[in-house]
Parts: structure tokens; sequence; C-alpha cells
């Protein structure tokens, strides 16, 4: 089971919500709406998207990684570095 | 005609490229995969939609505050007040 | 002169409270405080350097780009891509 | 201990670096150096700044929050949750 397992339903409904803010993206390109608020409305599905990894991150660090650190063992240090490696994508992205 | 005009099939595409990532990271999670593979699809995707902000914040600076400026006149600061607030919002975002 | 001859002072003000918050992360660390302290005033220094970085573009569109396009001729091109460049060095960091 | 005291030379030699850089830009913009010149060491100082924080906070997890999760108890959760708050400012910084 992957840590956001208890918030799946949450998760797909905000990735939802966010498959129609880009859907409506489009619609607003099709129809030549104005740059600056095509702009706005990309800000606005890129912090969605980013609000979603967080969540999903928290779930990782309280779930996958403290389990893997309460069992111990090299496992802990692995799950450490591939959190911090994804921590960093986050913020350079 | 807004400042992406000429690049409106490019931009239309990346879209729905990106429409495309979104219902994959559903799918994803869907099927309960890997939260860290997760994470770095919405980093791809996230990635993904800055470019096309930027994209078309290039298109909005080269025509339409370009040609405010060109004009002259009041119009000229408002669009440059306007590009810097889309563009600290990016920076933000 | 540069686009932001006019704020040159405020510019010099903001930088040198920079210096005073680098220097403070140093003596934090130095007294072993706790990691999320030091963490917290990292983010402070660097929203505080982007606000630095959005207010010498803003200048620099309203100067300099603006400048060499109501000028036309092959320099209003090279300024707004050297512009659209900086921007995107700004929104990955 | 805080979670980088291992790494406390190395975190003091790359703050130093950092407050050279931004006296640096003091220097450029005192100078009346380019624009776009000082916006470039601008993104390299936030990036450098950046890097600190994602060492600091990997230090961080792999000890004090690893250590609370091995001792257990609602330490743990409380060290993860103020983790994720970190990880969420630096993520908006």
């Amino acid at each position: 089971m992957p840590g956001y397992a208890a918030d799946k339903d949450k998760v797909l409904t905000r990735l939802r919500r966010i498959e129609g803010q880009v859907r409506g993206l489009q619609r607003m390109v099709d129809e030549d709406q104005y740059c600056i608020d095509v702009l706005t409305q990309i800000s606005a599905a890129t912090k969605a998207l980013q609000a979603v990894a967080l969540a999903l991150l928290d779930d990782h660090l309280a779930h996958c990684v403290a389990d893997a650190v309460a069992a111990g063992g090299p496992e802990a240090g692995a799950k450490l570095a591939e959190a911090s490696a994804a921590i960093e994508r986050l913020v350079r992205s």
C-alpha cells in the first residue's frame, strides 16, 4: 500500500480538478483570451499541483519513511535519501 | 489577437500533453503506485506548465507590451505593471 | 545608467539587510540552533533576495527594455530575448 | 545537538560564501552594473541558499526526525508535521 492510501480519494479528486483546470486553459487559449488571464490560471494550476505533491510527500514521510526508520536497518537510510531527492526535485520545479 | 496568436497551435499541443500527464497521474494513484514515482511525475507536469507560462510570457512581452510601449502614452506603463505582477505570480508559484 | 538608477539606494539598503540575514544565519548555525529555526530564516532570506530580483526586473523592463523597444531596430528584439532568459532563470531558481 | 552537527563547518563555509555573494551584489549595484548581470548573480545566490536549506533538511530528517520516529510516541508525529511545514515553506519560497 502506498503512503497516500488513506487519502487516495482526496488525491484523486484534486487531480481531477487539476485536469479540469488544464482543460479550461485549452479553452481559454482556443478562444484567444488575454495572455495575462491565461498566465493567472496557469499559476493557479501550478500551485494546485504543488499542493498535491506536498500532501503526497507528507503521507510518504509519515508512513513509508517512518515505517522504514522504525524498522531500522539499511532500508531506513535508503528511504531517507530517496525522500531528500524528491524534496529537492519539488523545490527546484 | 493575443500575444500568443502565432504560437497558438503549439501552446494547445503542450496543454493537451499536460492534460495527458495529469490523467496519467490519476491512473498512477488509482493503481496505488509508489509515492516517489507519483511525485516525480508531478514535478514533470509542474515543469511543463511553467514552460508554457514562460512561452506565453515571452509572447506577451514581445507583442502586447512592446506594442503598448511603441505606441507610448499611459497604456505603456499599465502594461508594464501588469506584466511585472504576472512575473511575480510565476516566480512565487 | 542601469534601469535601477532611481532605486539604487533602496536596492543597496535591501541587499545590506540580506547580508545581515546571512550573517545571522551563520550565528544561528555557530550557536547550534534548531534546524527548523535555521530553515525558517533561510526561507526569509531567499524571499528577500527574490523580492530584490523582482524589483530590478521591473526597473529593467520599464527602462532598458522599454527604451530599446521605443527606439525600435534589432536591439529591441535582443533586449526582449535577454529579459525572457532572465525571467526564466528567476522562475527556475 | 542539531541535526547538522556533523556538517556544521561545511554549512558555515557555504553561508560565508553566500555572504560574499551578497556583498558582491552590493558592489555591482554600487558600480551601476548592468541589470541582467545583477539578476544573474541574484539567481546564483538564491540557488546557493536553497542548496544549504536542502542540506540542512536532509540532516534534520536523517537525525532529528528519524530519532523521534525510532523513539516512537507523540513526539514522532509532531516532528513529522514540523518537517512538512518547513518543506512547504521551502517549496513556496
